[in-house]
């Protein structure tokens, strides 16, 4: 089959890997219907993270169940499917708590490579989830999106405490900032700021559901948000960007007792104890539990209750994904989907 | 009157200050009844914080209303009355969601210094709790402790999720700490672990309502709690020290999805991102809204319900202050009670 493999920083090929195929009796195999490039892809695509050896790329992935093993039995071939980036058996202590992405018998999805055309999936029962029917070919976007970047937008702003009443900043303008935006909007937020400088993520901001754009950042962005919010900073924030001036800048933007959920991948951060301690700020992110909220992600995705899918601003056939790559370093698309 | 002064690290002297009086029609003067030696009272006593100047010491005081500003519309002279140790208006947006420690008109208590015969409390309204009737001597120690640790060791335990079917551990056996024990317990949690290597404190945590002894710390410590927990960490931990090691040893307690309440004041504390973000672990701390918690817990007091004031193990007169935090920073005493 046809995958996207990294050779070294910047060097992503599509080219021939072996067909996956059932290696434990809780495997499933899906034909890969849409993938897509990630943020944190782009960390080992920039040399920030290491590449030590060609890598198989991609965790984000709706398809079709092509074979399931022999222990499989909530699922059979040809439903379709959309699973997260962590393969969770769903049934472990740390699952039922709604800790998917810490499950302890865990896969990471991205050293098995979705950009490609087939796809093994662990713990296919408690991954995947199907929807009814398999769905028209407009929604493909919107399933590929509640693989990841809508379920941990979702967690950012629920770890955020988004909700009724409340004023909430999102710090970031990528895929899942704008999906948090989205998902404060469905919790109930009375008001969304979406601090963005990109006239095209303002845009997709605004239609998500946003009040408000901030364009400004750091410390002059955190003073707008102080001014906008009577002084106090907003009840929840959202941090979708990893570095250490996002991070100051969301912990700075939240009232004491705000909340501030996080999910930029924290490479390089380093928390002050006596800020967050003064800050009163109560903190929680990772990676997200995408599989808690995908029953209900998916429902609302069928019924066209929300359209998270509008993030996929470029839409390529899988052999031009080192172009998807490309248009997402340089910030001229903001996710790009990968047709196998 | 006298007052205990600081005037270099390890130099406390009791020594006549002027009295305070009405400055604002807000403030209430009070006749101060105990005050004590809180934990960090022994920072800058130990020179880790720096003294700049001779600086009057205590923030933590029950007593009787001596005298009210013409605004003060709810006390009256002759009530006993406990506060805690930011004076705050209680009315603000801030202090109406319930961090008063950070309310818009807060006032630190230590500056005003409450080792002392009498104390000024601004914004005595909304800073200031009276009992139905002046209490017993025996409670006094007891609504003292209501002042700082009882109120901050139960924000702690609130942050840190406590509550029925979870497994707590509190890492820090000071007064805080051991009050943590008591707030768990008294917030339903069905397993509580502190970790403690001394005897006598080992023993006031069993009466707390400790469950469990833990006498590792650092990495041998976290060890024992995964032990204790099928590999998984603590549901709550409460963090009651400070210092990096202390907090590290918190966070990497906690199961994934677990919460850290930390209220040691977090000197010198760096924390890492990754791994914040790797631990899913939600972390609040900071210096603790005990007014949000003031009237239950002095309820709970009055009707004999815990008894916090047991942390006192020594009880001076004012003019022994010295001895005091001699005993404290020793560790010969947990807590020091001074009596003008």
């Amino acid at each position: 089959m046809r995958g996207a493999v990294l050779h070294t920083p910047g060097d992503v090929r599509v080219e021939n890997r072996d067909d996956p195929r059932i290696e434990a009796p809780t495997d499933a195999i899906i034909r890969v219907s849409a993938a897509c490039v990630c943020g944190s892809d782009l960390w080992p695509y920039r040399g920030i993270q290491p590449v030590t050896e060609p890598s198989p790329m991609g965790h984000e992935y709706v398809g079709v169940v092509e074979e399931v093993g022999s222990e499989v039995s909530t699922l059979r071939p040809g439903q379709f499917v959309v699973g997260s980036f962590w393969a969770s058996d769903n049934t472990c202590e740390v699952c039922r708590a709604g800790y998917q992405s810490a499950c302890l018998h865990r896969v990471p999805m991205g050293a098995l490579g979705a950009q490609a055309e087939f796809l093994r999936v662990p713990l296919a029962d408690g991954t995947l989830v199907a929807t009814p029917e398999v769905p028209p070919a407009e929604l493909i976007p919107s399933y590929l999106a509640a693989s990841d970047v809508l379920g941990t937008g979702w967690f950012a702003a629920t770890a955020a405490e988004a909700g009724p009443g409340k004023t909430v900043a999102v710090v970031g303008d990528g895929a899942v900032g704008l999906l948090a935006v989205l998902a404060a909007r469905q919790l109930g937020a009375e008001r969304i700021i979406a601090m963005s400088r990109h006239a095209d993520r303002q845009k997709l901001a605004l239609e998500f559901g946003a009040t408000d754009i901030v364009t400004e950042r750091g410390d002059e962005g955190i003073a707008r948000i102080k001014e906008m919010t009577n002084g106090l900073g907003a009840h929840s924030v959202v941090e979708a960007v990893g570095t250490q001036q996002s991070m100051e800048q969301a912990i700075r933007s939240a009232r004491p007792g705000g909340s501030v959920g996080f999910v930029g991948v924290t490479h390089d951060v380093s928390l002050s104890g006596m800020e967050m301690f003064w800050s009163l700020v109560r903190l929680q992110g990772g990676p997200a539990p995408v599989r808690r909220f995908l029953p209900d992600l998916m429902e609302m995705i069928g019924d066209r209750t929300i359209d998270p899918g509008r993030v996929f601003d470029l839409d390529l056939p899988l052999d031009q994904a080192a172009e998807g790559y490309r248009a997402m370093d340089e910030r001229r698309a903001i996710k790009a989907l990968l047709r196998p």
